[in-house]
């Protein structure tokens, strides 16, 4: 230990005073904590969804992800406070991550039945690319809370409220540039496609069927030409 | 008590001497046993597959299931050595439930498209009158165990190959008997009808959608009447 450090009767050391931090410096302190607290919060939070999305969201214990990350239990909790706290955060942060890779995109394509159909598709490459570890985020979360009752169940059906919503919307666009049959029921056009989209998650995750997404995107696909007119924009 | 059954001393009881039971008796008591044990295991699968249909086959826990059948833990564990062997046997009672209510009915109905219809038809009403409380069993067990390995999910994904199959095989005996239009691939068709079903315990279990079931009905219904030939008999 130098010297200068130590008291001058010789005995314990003394800590070294430290320098008056300038406001600015003190602000970027701040600033710098918070943006590793963001980064540890999404690092956190990519695990989570991953995990969730193969194991559910009940199979996301504060201590495995704890454990996965090299974290400790009480570092986690010093980002989310309960267990249902980390499952609604998990929920937003797939959501995100569907935004991201398929609303947005799809946005992106020309209106109408480009869009309509670039919104199936993307959903579909979304999964069958294995964006979440365990396949579709969202129908995992679904058929896991659906007969329970709360705050993330209640999250959970208003993002698919919200999805369902975005496919009939972009049917009725499709509608409204005259690329589709306007006098079919958009609900219900939209029912078909969730569940053709649905089916093929079931059929590849359980039965392990290698086919089963090439074949949803085939029935779409006809589905659309079928009921396209002759002014739409041709599909792939 | 009586005095016969005190010892002559006067000192302590002593136990009645049995009767010797004769070969029949004792066998009759063997049996009477065995077949209170049968109903004691039917009725702790029949609670069972309710809780799981609802909370998932996780969700099925000894302490709770003993606590709302009025049993002891220890008593459960006598019919069901494991958690495993709980949920094992649970599904296989909710297949014979499915058997039971629609596949064995369906058998019932003539050869062709009327067995098809009534096998897709059934399996709607079977949900739809909840005959399982928590809605559908085998789509919210499939859900749960996509993800996971072992003999629970192995034998999940048995069954709805088995029933799959059973699609598909009324597909091609509808065929046979000139009823559905022969050039179409019956492995699709079977995708499409099981996704139709399963999107609409989706939108009803999650999204709470009354119209769900009516109108996966109606697009099995005009998917069957659109590919029907002139010979098959008419649909309801």
């Amino acid at each position: 230990m130098p010297a200068a450090l130590r008291s001058r009767s010789g005995g314990k050391p003394v800590a070294k005073p430290a320098k008056p931090r300038s406001k600015q410096a003190s602000r970027q302190v701040v600033l710098h904590k918070q943006a590793k607290g963001v980064r540890t919060r999404e690092a956190i939070l990519a695990r989570a969804v991953d995990i969730a999305s193969a194991q559910g969201l009940e199979g996301l214990t504060v201590g495995s992800l704890a454990e996965q990350l090299g974290m400790s239990k009480s570092g986690l909790f010093a980002h989310f406070g309960s267990k249902e706290e980390l499952q609604l955060a998990t929920v937003e942060a797939a959501r995100l991550v569907f935004i991201d890779k398929v609303t947005l995109p799809a946005i992106a394509a020309p209106k109408g039945m480009p869009r309509l159909w670039a919104l199936l598709d993307r959903w579909l490459v979304l999964v069958e690319k294995r964006v979440f570890e365990g396949g579709c985020f969202f129908t995992a979360a679904s058929f896991e809370f659906d007969g329970r009752l709360g705050v993330v169940r209640d999250r959970i059906a208003a993002i698919m409220h919200e999805w369902i919503a975005c496919i009939t919307g972009s049917v009725k666009k499709a509608q409204e540039a005259g690329h589709l049959d306007p006098k079919l029921d958009p609900t219900r056009l939209a029912f078909e496609f969730h569940a053709i989209a649905i089916g093929a998650h079931w059929a590849h995750q359980l039965l392990e069927d290698k086919q089963a997404y090439s074949r949803a995107r085939l029935m779409v696909l006809e589905k659309l030409r079928s009921i396209a007119t002759p002014q739409s924009p041709r599909l792939p």
